[in-house]
């Protein structure tokens, strides 16, 4: 058992805080541990704050709870450093962008342009890093976890792991077709939000042909079945697609994006992810906001209500999320089967040693170690893997150069961008919107790219 | 001075024959050489070997025609196979390919689908080569010469050489400019259709300031003087506007292509490439069919008319195609600065050594040995080199592979298919049209291609 010093950067995080403060309670073996909460929002910062000291009281869990507004200053002699922040990942400031991007002539905000904001807070979370408190693991929850991995790896010396939990998509599937997931044997390697699932046991038999005679028999009615409560992606009509496609089962979040013939508008949503279009459209969005809304409300509550308990409210069970029990190997060696995002360095043939790979990891005291996984099929390397790094590739230069013509060509890589002209109009829509909270190096990035001289004709 | 054998299968092409013809006239040093010309058209094979025989005549050259409809005689001894051969580039077929697309909603036929048929021609005169005249060169004329170069590399043993005219594009600039072409030291290595001007020299100095200064001046006053005439890709505002993007300018067929957005429609082209939308439009098209119509008509007055001398039609000038002088270079020993698409293996950093790069080379009886070049800027190498990298591979995998559903990728990674459907119907529609002249192996390739089960939802 041993003492660390835990640092969550964007604690404020409706998505991960609650459950790494559960995960961190529930966890004995790093009893005496400091949990240092940073935000540059005041109020959640109090609430999370706030709130896990009461849950660590329901709990009796001896750990310590420190915060603060400034990133520096909670760095010091971290041990882990879980970076859940995000600019562009904020629930209001994407149904604005949506909003804008909708008015430009663009579905869902399918705009082609990566999320250069939070690739730059990574880097700096990962700068500070490497100057604070160079020994550190930095745990990357916030997304883009496959490009920003990958920033963080070769412009730092810093130990990254990219975490994220669409894996956990063959629970799901396993589950539907009438295994127990706890017997299930698996591996689905790939890039983040692009994994395949190349492997597939149950009790010791290949579990496809369960699956595929489900399919054959079963799908249909379960898409009836499901058309008012919604179908998961999981298993959307967009999935069963690109497993004909492929031969392998796409998992997690990998059929939720495919190929942009999955997202053009409301009724192709529709076919693909069922009635209403599933979760990606305005309206699902709507959804999850309102869920997040419920659930910061629940969140104060159990902060500062004198008749609210925390473990009532929220339970004494374990999340699935990996950050913890990633630590409590690393530090206890209590050993961990995880599924990461690191540096490839030849974990999957075929793709460059300095880009992140998914894929499975057996975690200990010895550190996170990559299985080296079988090779994914051809076809998936040329239609899957290989356009996703190329984009990463552009985003990456076009981030690190400051050129923002390059900014442009991921406008115009968009299939919903139908001219020149539109994609410009789009580009300076979208460099120009501000997101909701105020981050100084924000004028930094739009400082930064340059246009070349006499861009127009 | 050597006797060599050269063989030319599609030998009825007015593009590449009548040059041929008249390089091989002209080239002393390959007297006693026996021409063999082959095609699967009688009437045009007829043409070229009359019109061959009167031409040498008329000079005096000491050079043997022979010709044969059947392409493994004519492989027989061969030393050298130039390849113009092709299906789906025959303008006739193209036009009414270009107008089935229209119906389908794509403008000038771009569907997204590669060249398939002429690929597995090139790849069965590659194994013909190997199998009957294993120690011939192929120089390969007709396209597509990226990937098709590539693919009888990596598939077969055989020399191979791909060759295009396109980077006479500098001549054209440096003309234009006021600056003598002769005088111009220069390089432009990329992949072939694909290539950028990393080097300019005019009399010891950069030249590029000068082209700068050209731009600046003269560029409005030039275009509106070539409003009538037609503005050649190679200046046109297209190639400008690569230029301000990528710091190098683009030679050849480079600004010819460049992105989706300047090739969809006739209004977007007139803008990129000048009143009418220049050659690659549907009229530009027909006006090039009237044009090699006409050439064709004169070709056969120079076979068979006693009244005409060919000399007296073409004239006595070499032209400035690169396959005779070349074979001329390896024979005997004459030597030559080319052009030419070979394996990388270390030409061109960045790219994989198995994948057919475009760089200058030094011939002689050595061999073709290609200059290793400077390395290409980042910004190219990721939104021009390797997008156009990966689209190889993907055709390449296509076509080995037989899988109907990667030529499908193809058709939807079009920036004018709207919608999945849209992409389905053309691709059955494609694959569906019959080449204008028939080829045995063209049913091969309709029944090579197989849908996955279950294709629909």
């Amino acid at each position: 058992m041993s003492a660390v010093k835990v640092t969550i950067i964007g604690a404020g995080s409706v998505v991960f805080s609650l459950g790494l403060v559960k995960d961190l309670c529930l966890t004995g073996d790093l009893k005496g541990s400091e949990v240092c909460f940073m935000d540059i929002n005041e109020e959640r910062l109090d609430v999370i704050t706030r709130l896990a000291q009461r849950y660590a009281e329901d709990l009796g869990s001896d750990l310590r709870f420190t915060s603060t507004l400034d990133r520096a200053e909670s760095l010091q002699d971290a041990d882990f450093v879980i970076n859940t922040a995000t600019i562009t990942h904020n629930e209001y400031f994407m149904k604005r962008r949506r909003e804008m991007a909708a008015e430009h002539g663009y579905f869902y905000g399918h705009t082609g342009m990566p999320e250069y904001h939070n690739l730059q807070l990574m880097l700096d979370v990962a700068k500070d890093v490497e100057r604070i408190c160079p020994e550190a693991w930095i745990l990357q929850a916030g997304n883009p976890v496959f490009s920003g991995t990958t920033l963080m790896g070769r412009e730092t010396e810093v130990k990254v792991c990219g975490l994220c939990h669409g894996h956990y998509g063959y629970h799901h599937v396993a589950k539907t077709i009438g295994l127990d997931p706890d017997k299930v044997t698996w591996q689905a390697p790939g890039l983040n939000h692009n994994i395949w699932l190349t492997h597939f046991f149950y009790e010791g038999q290949d579990a496809y042909p369960v699956l595929d005679r489900w399919i054959e028999e079963n799908i249909q009615q379960y898409w009836e079945d499901h058309k008012t409560s919604g179908i998961s992606a999981q298993l959307s009509p967009s999935a069963i697609m690109q497993y004909k496609l492929y031969g392998l089962f796409p998992i997690g979040d990998t059929p939720r994006s495919g190929g942009w013939w999955f997202h053009t508008d409301l009724e192709t949503r529709a076919r693909w992810y069922g009635a209403g279009g599933g979760g990606d459209t305005p309206e699902g969005r709507d959804r999850i906001l309102k869920g997040k809304e419920e659930k910061y409300a629940k969140m104060k509550a159990a902060a500062y209500d004198v008749d609210v308990r925390p473990v009532t409210l929220f339970g004494d069970q374990k999340t699935r999320e990996q950050h913890i029990p990633i630590i409590d190997a690393l530090v206890n060696n209590n050993e961990y089967r995880a599924q990461v995002n690191v540096m490839n360095n030849g974990a999957l043939a075929g793709v460059p040693d300095d880009v992140a790979v998914e894929v499975p990891a057996l975690v200990n005291q010895v550190g996170i170690q990559p299985l080296r996984v079988e090779p994914l099929p051809n076809k998936i390397l040329l239609e899957c893997i290989y356009p996703s790094w190329l984009r990463m590739e552009q985003t990456l230069e076009a981030l690190l150069s400051g050129d923002k013509s390059m900014m442009l060509y991921g406008v115009l890589e968009s299939h919903q961008t139908r001219s020149f002209d539109q994609a410009m109009e789009m580009l300076e829509a979208l460099v120009d919107i501000e997101p909701n909270e105020p981050m100084a190096y924000i004028e930094d990035i739009h400082d930064h790219y340059g246009w070349p001289d006499n861009w127009d004709l």
